[in-house]
């Protein structure tokens, strides 16, 4: 079971990119986004997708060196055309354009569309949180979750992604409208076990404990019942129409992810250090209040902070079937990966 | 079992708050928002509250008369102080001074403090979507919920309310972050119903289907476990910290809604016809997808059309419970409810 030091992983991944025709600042951006995220304790966003992106920029799905354009702007919103270059890039620097625009006018929307993957969404959330904003971000996703009441693949497992600043830690939600993430139950199939009723259905629309159904057409479930659902179906508006993306189940929908990005500046209602204040008090308030027996209270974000702590000092586990992968994408691209 | 039309309904809500010292402008709009969420469907947002909002009118918690002032503004953002007068009518007012910002600026920011209960949040987002806008709605609330892992009143049911155009409709999402809301669970109590396992925990912090816990120091779980947690500590963040109403748990915090809004201008973005045919499209493959046996597939506020369009017609069925009440507070107040 491979274990690799966090810097390692960055150089490899950075070589590989490049090899494949990013360019120096892609491959970079694009390297420190999923080791990044591998830090965070999210894996499925992390460096396994490298053979799937390597794989897309042969497609053509991923246009290295791809220029994003802005097609419509104001003071407060733009449309970001992505020009299908890699999303990590292009969504980081939509980001940076929200974060601009709300310094100066309060609040901002950016709108991007025709990107590939743009990975973790909690990565641009915390751009906004770390300058002291509130940062969101949504995105549409390939077609995988079926409507609540409903058993086809009409929508994507729609993420969402906010963050917001206190004085010693970042708020940062983010999670699919799935009940859990399609890999989750990839997972659970490669280590042969079951899933729990609730997750998914097979292709006939009926409840499934057997994992193995997502690759014969099963579906997704919204998480929260009609709510999730309602919120996965908003974001597919959002990151979909409103960007020209294209809704998952339309036509102008070809693959990656349509997003839409909020910003909001604190210091516009209050100042920053007070509203910090509220929410370490906030966040006392819940974390030391009782707890179900064996339950312990997380702030949203607490997890991705122990998991980076953990693995800074103790490695990143790559799987064997993953690195197999990697060095097998190394060696076709002539990437020497043993330095 | 009283069955009675809008129009008597909205007469007499608007004659006992008139009574109770509201003024004529006040009166109108609390009656029209209260039996407006009767038509919709959501008795417990319905007139129901009439006795409750005298109780605090008396108290002191509702200040008929109250003028909201604006305490901070941009062009995109503003900090509303309330004063403590209706919610429903600084609410809306702040609605209003959204959608004129989103107008001119493409998005705006709207934070509401010190207000009484702000009633259905549905009500405000669809006054942005009836202005071919998306808004955006959410506040905190009194102490009746705990985070995930926990098991006490730590935070509000905390809802959120997002609305946005279609051709023939319009998109409504409107929900609780609790599983269910605190009334629901009454309703089953006042009906000698057993609720499901999931919904509450009691006083010990141990999972419970009887409904008269919640009044012996139960306590409501999130809805989709961690997902709805961490939503509802940022609509505690949003509507408490950031407006100065003050988060659930803090001391700060009196009574009533810290209130979140946001609109965003669709023409920004895209023609709001074009926007509108996407979401046409979106909601034609949704509802046009197959669903599992015996379900429907809704669209997020479909549910409220149909109620208001079956009542309209054959009227709002009160329970005599509640009839009684508001009977006898016409009476305290010397209100004849016979015209």
């Amino acid at each position: 079971m491979p274990l690799f030091k966090a810097e390692y992983l960055l150089r490899i991944t950075e070589k590989i990119f490049k090899a494949a025709g990013a360019t120096d600042r892609e491959a970079k951006r694009v390297a420190e986004h999923l080791v990044k995220s591998n830090l965070a304790g999210h894996d499925s966003h992390g460096i396994m997708v490298i053979p799937e992106y390597i794989e897309m920029i042969e497609k053509g799905l991923i246009r290295p060196g791809a220029k994003m354009e802005i097609v419509r702007e104001t003071l407060t919103t733009a449309l970001v055309e992505g020009n299908w270059g890699f999303g990590q890039v292009i969504a980081e620097k939509a980001m940076e354009i929200a974060i601009e625009k709300a310094k100066k006018a309060g609040v901002s929307a950016i709108g991007v569309r025709h990107v590939y993957h743009i990975g973790r969404l909690g990565h641009y959330s915390s751009m906004a949180a770390e300058r002291d904003m509130i940062g969101a971000v949504i995105c549409n996703t390939g077609p995988i979750m079926a409507p609540y009441g409903g058993r086809s693949r009409i929508l994507g497992s729609n993420p969402i992604s906010v963050a917001l600043p206190a004085s010693r830690m970042i708020f940062l939600m983010d999670f699919a409208t799935s009940v859990v993430a399609g890999n989750k139950i990839l997972l659970a199939h490669n280590r042969g076990e079951k899933i729990p009723l609730g997750w998914m259905l097979n292709k006939n629309g009926e409840p499934t404990d057997n994992p193995a159904e997502i690759l014969k057409g099963g579906v997704l479930l919204p998480f929260g019942r009609h709510k999730g659902y309602a919120l996965a179906l908003l974001i597919d508006i959002l990151g979909g129409a409103l960007t020209g993306h294209g809704c998952t189940s339309s036509a102008e929908f070809k693959s990656g992810n349509g997003t839409f990005m909020a910003v909001i500046n604190i210091r516009n209602f209050l100042p920053v250090q007070e509203f910090k204040k509220k929410v370490d008090l906030l966040f006392e308030a819940v974390k030391g209040s009782p707890t179900v027996k064996g339950a312990e209270i997380f702030i949203p974000g607490e997890p991705e902070w122990r998991a980076e702590e953990k693995r800074r000092k103790e490695g990143i586990f790559v799987s064997e079937e993953t690195w197999k992968r990697i060095k097998k994408i190394a060696q076709k691209l002539g990437v020497n990966i043993l330095v």
